[in-house]
């Protein structure tokens, strides 16, 4: 697949609304009644329910008037089979309007429910770039992760578990109606994912200020997102204060708004064949490779160096040479800091399926933005390096 | 009126679908068919008519198989009167979507024409913060000034000519369904309104920055505003290269985001009663008052000024009283290298006002963010440093 041509003179830039504060969750009803819904299909997950949300969100949702249907068939890398699972419930109870509350399973099975609920047909059938041709139902979006970014995206990530491997849908009909984030929501997220949640928003801000779709409007987000998270990451895993939950709050907020727009790279384009083959958390992932793209993007993208260093938290007097190590030595010490993976090898990784995984990423959206251009054996070279 | 509390850690933020780019003025027509458009209404100026700008948003619409009306009874702090003729000829003629083309005039005149046709009564009826029940039309904005940030802004002013004040009308309903900025529109603009339109967009973003209601969502935002300003400013004005004034509308951009979600301060509360009483041209205005309301801001927002100082192009290594010197300077050198205007006097404005202009900026509802409070004694020493 060719890279796409720069578009950085003429572009197209698109945000939900995005409302953001500690204790906003009890704003949830009231979002989705003035979306003109009447019953809600709330799409959360198990480990939230026993964490409390499910509850604070179902009270909100009753409060405000409206009757609530309560779904939570969802496992992480969420799955076809529990996708339409979800919108024959939807069609089953007559919802109208859709809440997805928790990390980007719960929200990107949200968004599948809603893409089928008006659409019609299997979730696989919507692959791909804008393939959805009919307007969803109202949809709001509440992270209770770090990273995802899912609650402000075009994207919807689901496994096909037929062919084991990821749909990346994009369209801007899967963005949300409305993004809300309770920051409060973090503290009871388990340390690990605080770690790994807050690496996919990193890959996610780093991937759209190298994407060739990059604009200021994309470039603002991605680097505030990088020097939230370099403030804030290693303390909020290891003493995990408000303060600093919130500061990743907001970074995979800003994130989120940089990569939905600027589109991603060869980091999530192989993450996602990982994910489909594996099952394997998607930020854990994206901590392994990021260093490798990193280092493989760098020849093209030298010009955004000291930028992004300036990001990660470092000056370089617009140094070239200083910047790029600056970057990746900032890079590594963030992730070996924040005690986060690694090696494609622990994540249990097959090393005889690196071929397989290189050829499916080739034809990943994801990979058309990329700064670089790879072929089969680059991204073969690139995922060995990280085994 | 009390200052707003600090929203920092609740607040909302939301821009329209904004599409930006060199040639895009072809555009006009799919956007405005694209929102289930049959019959536009087209609102400009006689200026723009002139540069043949409108001849091609009227062809572009009529290439997208739609019907249009052209209304261009629109004057430069546009009337009460304007805008109510232009509602009746919209009703008149059966259209069902609206095009703003032009500066702040023509587009704030589209707001006044879309609140009207749909909600009735008079524009001053809607005068304040969230007056308006009744949905719009579909509304698209295409800005050809550099300032404005009307195409993405929750403003629309008008000019009440009975009472010879401006109704400024604060709703999140007069955003547009879509900004669609071509920068090429600049090409034409008379030297005069490059300096003026970007100096308010400067002061947008400025205040924008010191707002109560600032965030990290818009901060990024006015930042970025002001580098582009202070890269492109002078050279924008004096040698008018195409790429100096595609940053000047992108500078427009990001502080019309910014300035949208975090509101504005003293310059505009001071600014829209002058406008009002005297007809000049507001980013005249804002030229003149802003260095003596950022003098008067700065005990208070100290924090803040070593990140300003670096937008405006200069480190200070975060030392505070460096920062102040440098801001000030900076954006007075600025403002003289654009040949910029400096003093009230020179715009016309009678002495003996001064008062009312105070008073009646205490009921702008641009004031309650301000970062510093004021009274009317201190707006009227304000205005006194600006004479």
């Amino acid at each position: 697949m060719q890279n796409m041509e720069s578009s950085l003179n003429h572009y197209k830039f698109e945000v939900p609304e995005i409302i953001f504060g500690r204790g906003l969750l009890t704003q949830i009803g009231s979002c989705a009644r003035r979306l003109g819904g009447h019953k809600v299909f709330l799409v959360s997950d198990q480990g939230l329910f026993a964490s409390g949300w499910v509850d604070k969100a179902l009270k909100s949702i009753m409060d405000a008037g409206l009757e609530v249907i309560y779904y939570d068939n969802i496992t992480s890398n969420p799955k076809d089979l529990e996708v339409e699972e979800g919108a024959r419930e939807y069609i089953r109870h007559g919802c109208d309007v859709i809440v997805g509350l928790g990390g980007g399973s719960s929200m990107d099975a949200a968004k599948g429910v809603a893409i089928l609920v008006s659409n019609g047909g299997r979730i696989r059938d919507f692959e791909g770039p804008d393939k959805i041709f009919r307007p969803l139902p109202p949809l709001v979006l509440c992270p209770t992760t770090c990273g995802t970014g899912s609650d402000v995206s075009q994207f919807a990530i689901i496994n096909d578990t037929e062919r084991r491997c990821k749909l990346t849908i994009m369209s801007r009909c899967v963005a949300p109606d409305i993004s809300l984030t309770d920051p409060d929501t973090l503290e009871t997220l388990p340390d690990e994912f605080v770690c790994t949640t807050a690496t996919d928003a990193m890959s996610h801000a780093m991937e759209a200020f190298f994407s060739v779709a990059s604009t200021t409007l994309t470039d603002v987000h991605a680097i505030k997102a990088l020097r939230l998270v370099s403030t804030s990451l290693v303390n909020a895993v290891r003493e995990r204060r408000p303060d600093d939950l919130e500061n990743l709050a907001r970074a995979s907020l800003h994130a989120g708004m940089a990569f939905s727009n600027s589109l991603l790279g060869i980091v999530h384009a192989l993450a996602h064949p990982i994910g489909g083959l594996y099952d394997a958390n998607h930020g854990s992932i994206n901590a392994v490779l990021l260093p490798e793209v990193i280092k493989y993007d760098i020849p093209v993208v030298s010009e955004k160096l000291p930028e992004l260093a300036w990001g990660l938290g470092h000056r370089t007097d617009g140094n070239i040479g200083t910047a790029s190590e600056v970057v990746q030595e900032a890079l590594d010490h963030m992730l070996d800091a924040a005690g986060a993976p690694r090696s494609l090898r622990s994540l249990g990784v097959d090393r005889k399926d690196l071929p397989e995984l290189a050829r499916r990423a080739l034809k990943d959206v994801c990979i058309v933005t990329s700064p670089r251009e790879a072929d089969e054996g680059d991204l073969l070279s690139i995922l060995e390096k990280a085994y």
